[in-house]
C-alpha cells in the first residue's frame, strides 16, 4: 500500500475534496487487519471497526446496526454505502469465523497473520476475511484509478454468518430495504473454488429442509412378537420410503437431490426386548424440480403411502403410526439467469486467471439464499480448501489475483 | 393337612420307621409358606429351606449346593431325591421371583400370601412356586396312598432362573450328574396355561441368539454427501438383509423362526452432518429348521451378500464395513419326543380337568434347554396371567387341580 494523493468522493456524491490519504489497496495489509481480530462468531472482536477504517476514506458512509431476538445472542452487523450515479452493487459477506480448534495444532497462532513461505495464517483467511479484504483492495484501486465507479457499492457485512444466522444478513437485508436501499446485484465472497482460483462461480444453491420422524410401537417380549409392535420395521418401512425411489435425476443446472438420514435412534439396552418407540431425522438438499413446499408435500405423500404397506411389518393390517416434525426453517433452493452479471464475472475470472469458471450450484447453502430475494446474486472468492481447518491459510498471491479480478469486474460491470 | 401316620422310606429305603408326621398334601399350605419367604432373585429368603422342611418328612435326601462366579452373585440351589427301585423322574423348578414393582399397587402385600375371594396373592404364586408347591403335595399324597413310588424322584430347585442363570440350573445339573446322578425324565413346572389349567403342555422351545451389527461409515457433511459415507445406508442394507426373506415358514411343531431389531442407534444431534458410525442390536427366535450354528452361519452368509449390494448405497463401489459381535451365549432349539413321557402328562389332564392340552413348544426359554441335555423334558404348570405383574395371584381350586393333575402323572409315569 502506497501513501497517495486521490480524490475522494464523500456523501452524495456532490462534494469532491483533495484529500493526502493511506487507501487500502493492498489486500494482505487488510486481511492481516481482520484476521487479528478474533471474531469468532458471534463476537464482533474489532473486526467490523478494522473495515470502518478501511472503508471510510474510500467514501463509504457507514452504518452499524446490532440486532437481537430472544434466545439467540446479540450481533453487530456493518451495512456501508459510497453513493454515485447508476446501478448498485452490493458485496455480501461476513466477518464472524467458527471457532479455532485445538490451538496447539496450529503451526501459527490463529490470529496472528503470519506469513509463512508466501502464504497468511489464519481463521477466517479464506472463510471469508479473505474475500472482503480483496474486494476492499479493489474498489480502492478503482477509486485510486478511476476516482470512483459510475454507480452505487455497498458492503452488507454480517457477524453471523457461521452462527445460527438470525441476527444477521437476513435482517441486515430487512433493515436496509426499509431505509429504501435497492440493488441491482450482488457478489458474495464466500470462498467458491475447489482447487484453484477461477475453477468456480456459484449461481445457485440448492434447498435444504430437515424433519424427524418418530414411529410409536407396543413394547414387548422379543419372544412373543406378536403382541408387541416393533417401531423399528415400522420406522425402516418409511425410511426406506424416503430412500427409494430417489427424488429426481438432477436438472440442467443442479445435481440430484438427496436425501441422508442422519440420525437413527431407539435406546434400548435389553436384547429380549421389542422396543417401545423409534426416531429418524433426515436432511434433503433439493434442487429447481422442487420448492420447500412441493417437496414437503412429496415427502407427507410417500410417508402415508409407505405406512400402510407390509414392507418389514409381518402380516400387520393397521397402519405405522408416524409423526413427522419439520426442523429449523427451509432453505430455499435458487439459481440467478443474470447475464449482465454472470458474464461481467465469469469474464473478468477468465482475463485474469485464464481460467473459464464453472458456473455450479452444489455445495452447501450460504448468505446468498436470502439475498436473491432482492437482487441477482452470484459467489466467487478464494479457493475453499483450508476454511473451516487448523492452519487456515491463503496465498498472497491468490489475494492479489483475487483483487484483480474484483477490480476487473467493477470496471467491466460498471462499465 | 391332616396330621396322619404314615410309612416314610428314608435314606437308601433300607429301614422303614413309622412316624407321627404331617404331611404336605395341601399346595395352598405349601405355597403360603413359600411366598412368605421373599426370595426376589438371586436372594433365598428363606424359600430353600422351607423346601428342605416339606421334603425331609416325605424321605427326600436333601443337598444344599451353592454356586458361584467371578462377577455374578453367590447362588443357593437345592437338590433333592427320593430314591426307590425304578425309573427316575425329576421336577425342575426355581424359588426365586422376579422385583414385586409398584408395592403401593398390590392390593395385598407381595409377601404375605393373602387369600382373598378365593385368590391367594403373592409375589411367585404362579412363577413358579405355585408349581413347587402343588408337586410337593402331589408326591405327599402319593406317599400317603402308596407308600412311595415304584422309582425315584428328585427336585431340582434353583435360586437363578429369573437371574442371570449362570449358578443356577445349569452347574447343579453338572454337580449332580458329577454325583452320578441320571434322570428318565423330567417335568418343569413353570406356569404353561394361557387361559386355563389343561391349556397347554409344552414339548420343547425355540433356541434364540443375540448380535450386534457396528457399520463405520465416514462423517461429513450433508450437503457433500459424496465425500462422506453415511453408515444408517450400511446398516439399513444389513438389516434389510436380515428382515427379508423370512427364515422359515415354521414346522410341523414350531412356529416360524422370527428376527426382532431390538435396537437401531446412531445418536447424532446436528441436522447437517453425516454421522460416523451406526450399530443395531437383534434377536432371533428360531425353530427346528435351525441349530444356533447354522442360523448363524445364514446370519453371516447374508450379511456378507448383503454388504456387496447397492441398495441404499447410491452407486458406491466398496462394500459395507461392518463388525458383527454375537451376545450372550446362544439358546439351543429342542423338541422332547418322548411318548410314554408326553401321554402320561397330557392323560392326566385330561383325565383331571377335562381338556386336552395343546403339545406347544412358543414362548420364551426356560431353563428346560438345558435340562434336555440329560433326559426327555415337558412343562406344565399353572396358568401364566398374572406371572410378573402387580397383584399375581392363583386360584386355590387352580392349585388343587393342578395338584391332582401331578398326583395322577406320579401314578401313571410310575405305573
Amino acid at each position: 500500500m502506497s501513501l497517495v494523493q486521490t480524490t475522494v468522493v464523500t456523501g452524495t456524491g456532490d462534494s469532491i475534496i483533495a484529500v493526502a490519504m493511506k487507501l487500502p489497496t493492498d489486500p494482505a495489509e487488510n486481511l492481516a487487519a481482520l484476521i487479528r481480530c478474533p471474531s469468532v462468531t458471534p463476537t464482533e472482536g474489532g473486526a467490523l471497526s478494522a473495515l470502518e477504517t478501511m472503508l471510510k476514506p474510500l467514501g463509504f458512509a457507514v452504518d452499524r446496526p446490532t440486532f437481537s431476538e430472544d434466545g439467540t445472542p446479540d450481533v453487530e452487523n456493518l451495512y456501508a454505502r459510497r453513493s454515485g450515479n447508476g446501478p448498485h452493487l452490493m458485496f455480501a459477506g461476513h466477518t464472524d469465523v467458527v471457532p479455532i480448534g485445538d490451538e496447539a495444532a496450529w503451526k501459527h497462532p490463529p490470529f496472528s497473520a503470519a506469513i509463512d513461505n508466501g502464504e497468511m495464517y489464519g481463521r477466517g483467511a479464506v472463510d471469508m476475511k479473505g474475500g472482503i479484504a480483496c474486494f476492499i483492495a479493489a474498489v480502492a484501486r478503482h477509486v485510486e484509478a478511476h476516482g470512483g465507479p459510475k454507480g452505487s457499492i455497498s458492503l452488507l457485512i454480517t457477524g453471523d454468518e457461521e452462527g445460527p444466522s438470525i441476527n444477521g444478513t437476513v435482517k441486515l437485508l430487512e433493515w436496509a430495504a426499509s431505509r429504501g436501499e435497492k440493488w441491482d446485484a450482488s457478489l458474495v465472497g464466500e470462498p467458491t473454488n475447489p482447487d484453484a482460483l477461477g475453477d468456480m462461480i456459484k449461481i445457485g444453491r440448492r434447498g435444504s429442509i430437515s424433519a424427524t420422524i418418530t414411529v410409536n410401537g407396543r413394547q414387548g417380549h422379543a419372544a412373543y412378537p406378536h403382541l408387541a409392535d416393533n417401531p423399528v420395521r415400522g420406522l425402516m418401512t418409511l425410511v426406506d420410503a424416503l430412500l427409494n425411489p430417489v427424488f429426481d435425476k438432477g436438472t440442467k443446472d443442479f445435481q440430484p437431490s438427496n436425501l441422508e438420514v442422519t440420525t437413527f435412534d431407539v435406546g434400548n439396552p435389553a436384547t429380549n426386548v421389542i422396543p417401545a418407540k423409534a426416531t429418524a431425522s433426515f436432511n434433503i438438499r433439493f434442487n429447481d424440480s422442487w420448492t420447500a413446499e412441493t417437496l414437503q408435500a412429496e415427502i407427507h405423500n410417500r410417508l402415508d403411502k409407505a405406512s400402510g404397506r407390509k414392507k418389514y411389518r409381518k402380516g400387520r393390517k393397521e397402519p405405522v403410526e408416524f409423526e413427522l416434525v419439520w426442523r429449523d426453517r427451509p432453505s430455499h433452493v435458487f439459481l440467478t439467469r443474470n447475464d449482465k452479471l454472470i458474464d461481467a464475472l465469469a469474464g473478468s475470472i477468465k482475463r485474469v486467471t485464464g481460467r473459464k469458471p464453472k458456473l455450479s450450484t452444489t455445495g452447501g447453502t450460504s448468505d446468498a439464499r436470502f439475498i436473491k430475494d432482492y437482487c441477482p446474486v452470484v459467489e466467487f472468492g478464494l479457493v475453499g480448501k483450508t476454511m473451516h481447518m487448523v492452519d487456515e491459510r491463503v496465498p498472497l498471491a491468490e489475494l492479489e489475483q483475487l483483487t484483480q479480478v474484483y477490480q476487473q469486474f467493477l470496471a467491466d460491470w460498471f462499465g
